[in-house]
């Protein structure tokens, strides 16, 4: 630690000149001469001042940092839209730093309070959905916008995936296979309306095909993580039951589980497609290696991220009147999890 | 966006009490009665106050916030270790904010500049090594603890697993297999000592064992990424050569190069490890999923988390006279991605 930094008066003060000159200086703003400009300059880097920016955001208001607030960074799909949205923002003057509410709404809230105290300028907002996150979404004191969730009384600027649509060409793509058992590995459907909504598809195609609906071929409120993937297969396969009782198919909430899904078929040679068919939802860099070959259906992380970023600049530069909301189509990638299907 | 804040001043007033009671009473400081405490915090919560904590952070100081900066979150490796970071630290009350620097010495000496205008209260850095980041480690006016690197010059506190241990038994895996022709695919050595002291490691494992090292069986400067390892693949095997001329074994710098790797020989029908063995490092869960079985040496990532997280608490709160270096020894896990040299 070195001793206590400068305060603008004092090197204002050592230089003669008045603070806002060296404000001015620093800042680039007009009202100083070049010279005096370049003086300053070479005397700030030669003393190794630097300006309060705490300082600064508090007496402008605002500061140029960005929350990001999501469930878990070590699903890559996350891990995708955060470095999407930084990369982007970074070009912008923004630092954008990203905070995981492990699905918690009550560490939501936390940083939510965290980012208004600190004067952050806006907030991206993966919420978990819930009532309570629903009410203190409707009064905050900073500039919000909701990615990848739609909730029911928010009605500011959001850009996310029709999940609906998701759920239902994922279904529809297995009705066309011919599989008739359709189960459905969900995941936090009370706190994520892109679990609800793809199930809501789900659904949909199942009428629409004339096909039953049974609650026994679904497992429920499944956390996002690999490891739960492979824990509701040991209790689907685990548990004895004809063959022809068994769904011939699952949709799955998210790559991740997935993948640790089709880890524990691999392990117990349960031969995935020719044994069940799968397919999911994401499109992580992990579905498409030649050893996974996942079937799933994209949400253009890509584009999600740039059109976050790109709102959110507007929202802090020029705010549209009425709030913009941006509905991605998902793309469904025939890989080789699916297949048609085989009586038994 | 609703209207000012209260200032504490203003809440003091409409209570009749002294700013700072109030603060007293917020803070659950001694010098208040309870009576009068409960009467505040009802007050307060009821009109909504919010203290300006950055207005706390400039007048003590520092903030609760401690800056986390790695190369790209994208990595597993550096997901898990910063919801490691996050967690650990989120319980003791500190906020862990996370930044990409890409590899970029550039980036990475303007986030720690954010961090110490804005009061961070400390920095976890997995740096970009390089001549010009070493010169600044040196005087920062905010404790700093490294992580997974280590510098020329740099003798403050760090955290880094053994990777020249790690470079050497990964080898030595491969030279007990009855490999002879051993290739290495090093990350950017020049600005990762992970990587340039795997690579040592490995040359000293070579040179015990009285084997040649091949400049033409290794590829340098690659960064860390699965498109990285796919390309150095195609560059390796559509150049034409004998097989016995080709390296039968590849140390990879590390599991996302090596996922690449073994997409590409997936798609193009070289088989591992039949006709090429490789061994990586890292040890992220993808390696392990039964499609993949990567051998790989583990970092033990929860350890180092779990240590960083310690080790920067003690630094705010009770920095230990000499700084504190935790080395943490490397594991290998042999799956299948390797096996015994077989005549080709």
């Amino acid at each position: 630690m070195s001793e206590k930094p400068y305060t603008i008066s004092q090197v204002a003060k050592m230089l003669g000149v008045s603070p806002s000159t060296v404000s001015r200086a620093m800042n680039n703003a007009p009202g100083v001469s070049d010279s005096v400009r370049k003086q300053i300059l070479e005397f700030v880097d030669e003393i190794g001042y630097r300006p309060n920016t705490v300082a600064q955001s508090l007496s402008r208001g605002r500061s140029n940092m960005v929350a990001l607030i999501l469930g878990d960074i070590r699903n890559p799909f996350y891990a995708d839209l955060a470095f999407g949205i930084q990369k982007a923002l970074d070009t912008k003057g923004f630092i954008v730093t990203t905070f995981n509410s492990e699905y918690d709404y009550k560490k939501e809230k936390q940083f939510i309070q965290f980012a208004e105290q600190y004067n952050y300028s806006g907030i991206i907002l993966v919420t978990v959905n819930s009532e309570e996150a629903d009410k203190y979404l409707g009064h905050l004191d900073i500039p919000v916008l909701l990615v990848n969730r739609i909730t029911k009384h928010y009605n500011g600027p959001l850009i996310v995936t029709d999940n609906f649509q998701a759920g239902y060409i994922a279904a529809r793509h297995l009705i066309n296979l011919g599989h008739k058992r359709i189960g459905f590995l969900a995941g936090q459907n009370k706190s994520s309306s892109a679990s609800s909504q793809r199930f809501q598809g789900f659904q949909q195609a199942l009428n629409n095909y004339q096909l039953d609906y049974h609650a026994d071929y679904c497992l429920y409120d499944l956390d996002w993580r690999m490891n739960t993937g492979y824990q509701a297969a040991e209790s689907i396969f685990s548990t004895p039951r004809e063959t022809k009782q068994r769904p011939s198919a699952f949709l799955i909430a998210n790559d991740l589980l997935a993948l640790g899904f089709m880890n524990y078929c691999g392990e117990h040679g349960i031969r995935i497609p020719d044994d069940i068919s799968i397919v999911s939802f994401d499109d992580i860099a992990y579905s498409s290696l030649h050893q996974i070959q996942l079937t799933t259906v994209s949400q253009h992380v890509e584009t999600m991220s740039k059109e976050a970023a790109d709102l959110m600049l507007q929202l802090l530069t020029d705010p549209p009147k009425e709030p913009k909301r941006v509905i991605i189509e998902p793309t469904l990638i025939v890989r080789n999890t699916t297949q048609h299907y085989q009586e038994p």
